[in-house]
């Protein structure tokens, strides 16, 4: 295939700035929580643009957006690219979307050069890949990935206590199509990097080899609640104590991980009750930590559970670790990964080798089908912010590297 | 007086008992915030009592209720004595409860007996003591004592941001009456200890000279919001990492203090966005420290605010103290004083002195009237927790002597 193939920009950008404008905050970002009004809002829009090229458009039961363009080959299975819509509370205009309207603009540029491929393309819009509403992260391509989770997701409540399932109907998004149990070809995910490197190095494309591994945890506190006032000290057993103490020390172990560059974070305390007067007897708290060598993760857990016995002890309240998760510390697909360097290459594309340190849906999809990530530059590294931003003359060449490997993948 | 005179115990506790079922909790407390349903539900009740007895009843501006019995004298100025019905969220049958319901016992007493005073005797219901829903506590007789606030206690929201004045309207508890402003005699207050002093002495009535120097504070920090992921340690400013080291340094200034009967709280701790996935950029932390001698708190203060400047250091998030209050180091009323240890010898009941460690409506009435308080005993020292619980046996003597006091004051 000719290098001069390569996406209409001004196309690419035009989808991208009408994304940035459903749930835009004041500070430039959006809050496009899943399954809020926003979403839909969204999704009703993608739906007029994928609806308006003819593709046939099927929509899974955790509302997952499958947009296919076929192949010549009705029996081939499909080629898939994407990533996600929704966004953080205070997220940024790219993260995840560039990935979705990628995908879009290649099934674009190839119908109006009436290039065919043997396999169908589809684009993906995953359902809740933040989980900033519906924590964990990843949920439908999780289940994408292994159909037997599909009720415990179904049931995963935000914080108001509202079902995901629930919120997937009020919308209109529940769709008919079973999760996962087809077969895909390979899985190909473009995305800002989401940190400095590409942006430091002045490079263009970052050819992502694997993920860090991540462990998540939900601490769990148990105090008492008393007088704020007459209560003595010896007699405290304030779950804020005990959760800060938390807090502070796994701050500290990231700190002491840094070196290696792993990180920990505390991510989220809800309190009850919380109110002035009172000391708080219930805590929950979500942590996680990373490391880019996955045979670490085990010691960094071992110091995050010494230091959840000593915030106890310290506390005088009781903490346990309630729920366990993770993800990452996975290799993608040698012959993707090759296809890519060797795409980059002979469109004359400079290339880093990265590992993502964020979740992404390709996590899931690789222990479905070959898999492979792109990522294109960040300004300073900054994202779940609203000040992030990309410098658009950087990635369009990223996302041209994505459409000959999908074009090539498919042919 | 006849040391004979006595209250009738059957009754009291008949009135504590219906006011227990009114925002009942499954574990045996009660939750009545503030100007909540249940507030107006406890409230009506108390009017339908006061007005099958006759009883004059004046709401004020705040919705204080004030319930007369008047004396023979028409121009001299009432003696006072209540508390407040509102509860904490998780709170106990009688902090507050007790006083409001001993103020009415006295009323009936009184009546029952044929015995007239010559000042008038008003009991009160102070409208949010405990200052859970619209922080701080005691802000109705605050107002009373300096009628200068009222339009910012007004202003008041809770954490919906609805205004306290707004509901005051909506409960239908917006009286006509002004706050304060007028001559008031004398302000009695009888309540549980709150701590486990009486309780470990076997004793059954405290005579409290005086309350704890308070100092609250809302330390404010501001981080940035960034990916849990990629960002690297020394890009991080997550709030929730300041307001913990903020928390645990002030636990251990509770600590250094002990000794001398100090003690420190973090009470509340409201983030934003509190979401996983996402560092948040905004904390609220809500913190209070008292000591039984006011020249010590200032010593606490500055400890607390290099515990303030070393957090944000440590965190490098920005932290500032936002606002400030407190109460308490005072003083009651010598000659109440001795009125109430007299009073307590001639009726042969054995007393200790204290000090208050938590916040009275006393304190605010010290400042326009002779006050005093009575402290009855409180199992285990617990409150502002379902489990509070009392003697009732060893309750009644208090009652008494508040009786007997109060009658000596009026007469």
């Amino acid at each position: 295939m000719s290098t001069n193939l390569s996406i209409n920009p001004d196309r690419l950008w035009q989808t991208l700035m009408a994304s940035a404008e459903i749930g835009r905050t004041p500070a430039g970002g959006i809050r496009r929580l899943t399954l809020s009004d926003e979403d839909k809002v969204m999704r009703d829009l993608f739906v007029s643009w994928v609806r308006a090229e003819g593709y046939e458009l099927k929509i899974d039961r955790l509302g997952s957006m499958f947009v296919r363009r076929e192949g010549t080959d009705p029996n081939a299975a499909p080629v898939l690219v994407g990533s996600h819509l929704d966004t953080q509370a205070k997220g940024g205009r790219f993260d995840g979307i560039l990935g979705v309207m990628s995908g879009l603009e290649i099934l674009r540029t190839l119908d109006e050069r009436g290039i065919k491929t043997r396999r169908p393309i589809e684009v993906v819009n995953w359902t809740n890949e933040e989980g900033a509403r519906f924590p964990p992260p990843m949920l439908a391509s999780l289940v994408f990935s292994d159909p037997a989770q599909l009720a415990w997701v179904e049931d995963r409540c935000d914080k108001e206590g509202v079902r995901l399932s629930d919120e997937l109907a009020r919308i209109g998004y529940r769709g008919e199509e079973p999760v996962g149990g087809r077969e895909i070809d390979s899985y190909f995910e473009i995305h800002i990097e989401q940190g400095p490197k590409l942006d430091a190095a002045g490079l263009q494309l970052g050819i992502v080899t694997g993920g860090f591994a991540m462990q998540g945890m939900r601490v769990s506190v148990r105090g008492e609640t008393s007088h704020v006032g007459p209560t003595p000290m010896t007699l405290r057993r304030n779950a804020l104590v005990g959760a800060s103490y938390v807090v502070v020390a796994i701050d500290d172990i990231g700190w002491r991980y840094a070196p290696e560059d792993g990180k920990t974070t505390a991510a989220r305390l809800d309190l009850r009750p919380n109110l002035p007067g009172i000391l708080s007897d219930e805590a929950e708290l979500w942590i996680d930590f990373r490391h880019p060598d996955k045979t670490r993760l085990p010691d960094m857990a071992a110091e995050v559970e010494a230091a959840v016995a000593e915030s106890a002890r310290r506390s005088r309240t009781r903490i346990e670790i309630a729920e366990r998760w993770g993800f990452g510390g996975l290799a993608f697909d040698a012959g993707l990964i090759t296809l890519i360097r060797e795409t980059a290459a002979r469109l004359g594309v400079a290339t880093m080798d990265l590992q993502s340190q964020a979740g992404h849906d390709a996590y899931n999809m690789n222990r479905v089908c070959p898999t492979a990530m792109i990522f294109t530059p960040c300004k300073g590294g900054i994202s779940h912010n609203e000040a992030e931003d990309i410098d658009f003359a950087a990635t369009v060449p990223g996302v041209n590297v994505l459409l000959h490997a999908v074009l090539a993948r498919a042919s």
